[in-house]
């Protein structure tokens, strides 16, 4: 992989703006970033008494442009309309496309932090996203949404601030990472290590582990998949003019096509923050910790789920107080959240109608 | 990873016999291999009338040892009884426990085969099991079973000598491999391939590539494995003394243990076997196919089995005109069949008791 194909990892777009606080911002482990950035779009304006804003949490390797990887979502007449709501998508902290992470640049040598960015999880992610919200002037937020790490900020939302949260919709997700999930990461960051390039994530920009990172990637997306939908999409199929199957090609691109556009240490930290997934970490026994997170609660299950069956998110709707469960018919597996956005949709929109309904009519008004 | 740790990759059992044979074996693709060498344990002896053989058909890392992978349905008392049965497991063609494959000396300069061995089908994998049978004098064989790619060369048993084949018990398998499969293998392989030791297969018994060998191993693990499993296992507990999850240790593990005794090159070829496996090639329909294989089948779904999952087999009993079907019930995912053996060996009594049950007696009488 030679440079040039990785210029465009962590490239953010024009519509991105970026936050710097320069205060020292703790982490959970109580280790320290001497200043926060955080990359972030908007789409709407914020109403008058502060009601309708909205925050969406990617996924592992997507970014603020929720538009580009959720746009069944976003968008006139759809479940968040920038005419009724004021919409928020920030990257997540340690992720590579503009807010704090390993391919920043280190305040002590101008050079990137590499392995040298500190390990986060969900929590501090969400303690990241707090600060953004600070600045645009939003004090809660009418609803959190987003799948799979994107879900597990979610529910971090409800847990570590209720006071400022009204609602959330986390899909794909669980309230604590499994160890099936965690074998499957694990797996995964030891193909990115067994890189020679890896060189303990000390590797330069020229020359990054991408044979592991694309490793990783074909690994992933087999489980982001389903056996039913690779049987659907390829069969025995051999690719045109090759005698390779058409499923090993497509999954050689998939790897080819994030080494191009994302961060091997970036990659490492972010798994890692989803490894230490557990709502109930320093809160108590899991089950109070849910049942203590009273608020409105769509949960959506994908049903073809390899990673984060249904049999995760029934037991966040079985625990929490005010859950709304729903489940997304799909073959195409964990990434049925990103396709079936026409019937996600749905589920979103009956569900932001059933939440306290004047409050909705006051956004359209304002907004 | 050092030499000495590779040091016991192949080693086989001091009772394995091993048949050289000095013909050319010609492949299905029609590579040719000069000679062919076969390894093999028997137990029991071969009855008067021949009829007593029951021929055992290892899985992707076994070998010819079936007595150490799957005591629980060896001895007496049990379904494979040598006071009963003439019973015979061979290494795999192309496998690194002393059959013809990738480890064995080249003829011409007495180096590994390396990945100058050439690529075989399950096919190939059974025409050299016939070589063996023919020369221990064994005409027909009372029953092939076997799991995972055993499964694949008992289906091929029964297709491909349909005169010699009096029953067959496919356990964890499907008749063709789907894009879910092949996929997770091509993962594994580039894994492989992304070691810089790999140098395109040929690399030195002192420098294997060690590190993608675990790689692949570890998420092979996974595969084998379930999300219940790893869950009641490992949860979210941590290794002792450690920070890390137990899982990624035992994956790590489980790396480090397969490469201390197999062989790259040998792995790739035995997942690319596994990937050409279909019933059907070349023919005809395949539902057809099936519908011709006219003979006892005991086909066994594991109930967990995330990589052939229950509805392959069911497929097979379907179409196969005499199908037993049987779903062995465990968390254990697809290496059920190595835990569950007691469930698995009454199910194969029951199978056998309802195979013309005369000629069982006589087995009885004369074995």
């Amino acid at each position: 992989m030679s440079a040039a194909a990785l210029i465009t990892a962590g490239a953010i777009s024009p519509r991105t703006r970026v936050l710097r606080l320069p205060e020292t911002f703790v982490l959970e482990s109580g280790e320290k970033l001497p200043a926060l950035q955080v990359a972030y779009r908007t789409w709407g304006e914020l109403a008058a008494d502060g009601r309708n804003a909205v925050l969406i949490c990617h996924a592992l390797t997507g970014s603020a442009d929720a538009d580009d990887w959720w746009p069944g979502l976003i968008g006139e007449g759809r479940a968040l309309d920038p005419a009724r709501h004021f919409i928020v998508c920030s990257n997540v902290l340690a992720g590579c496309y503009g807010s704090s992470g390993p391919i920043q640049p280190h305040p002590d040598d101008g050079e990137p932090w590499g392995s040298r960015f500190p390990r986060v999880t969900v929590r501090d992610m969400v303690q990241a996203q707090a600060r953004l919200l600070d600045h645009l002037g939003v004090g809660e937020l009418s609803l959190v949404l987003g799948p799979s790490l994107g879900g597990m900020q979610v529910l971090e939302w409800a847990a570590s601030f209720p006071q400022r949260v009204r609602a959330i919709a986390p899909i794909g997700v669980s309230g604590r990472h499994s160890a099936w999930c965690i074998g499957i990461s694990e797996a995964q960051r030891q193909a990115i290590y067994a890189d020679p390039n890896w060189q303990q994530g000390r590797y330069s920009v020229a020359d990054p582990p991408a044979k592991g990172l694309a490793v990783a990637r074909m690994f992933a997306m087999c489980s982001y998949r389903s056996r039913e939908n690779f049987q659907q999409r390829f069969g025995r199929k051999l690719q045109a003019g090759d005698t390779r199957f058409s499923v090993a090609s497509y999954l050689d691109y998939q790897g080819e096509k994030l080494v191009r556009r994302f961060d091997a240490n970036t990659y490492v930290r972010l798994t890692q923050a989803m490894d230490s997934h557990d709502l109930a970490r320093d809160r108590g026994e899991y089950s109070a910790v849910l049942a203590g997170m009273d608020l409105p609660a769509l949960i959506v299950s994908v049903d073809s789920d390899v990673l984060y069956p249904p049999c995760e998110q029934r037991e966040l709707a079985e625990h929490l107080p005010q859950a709304r469960y729903e489940v997304l018919h799909t073959s195409a597996g964990h990434d049925g959240f990103l396709i079936e956005t026409d019937a996600l949709n749905a589920m979103l929109v009956s569900f932001m109608q059933s939440l306290a309904p004047q409050r909705e009519t006051a956004g359209v008004q304002t907004g």
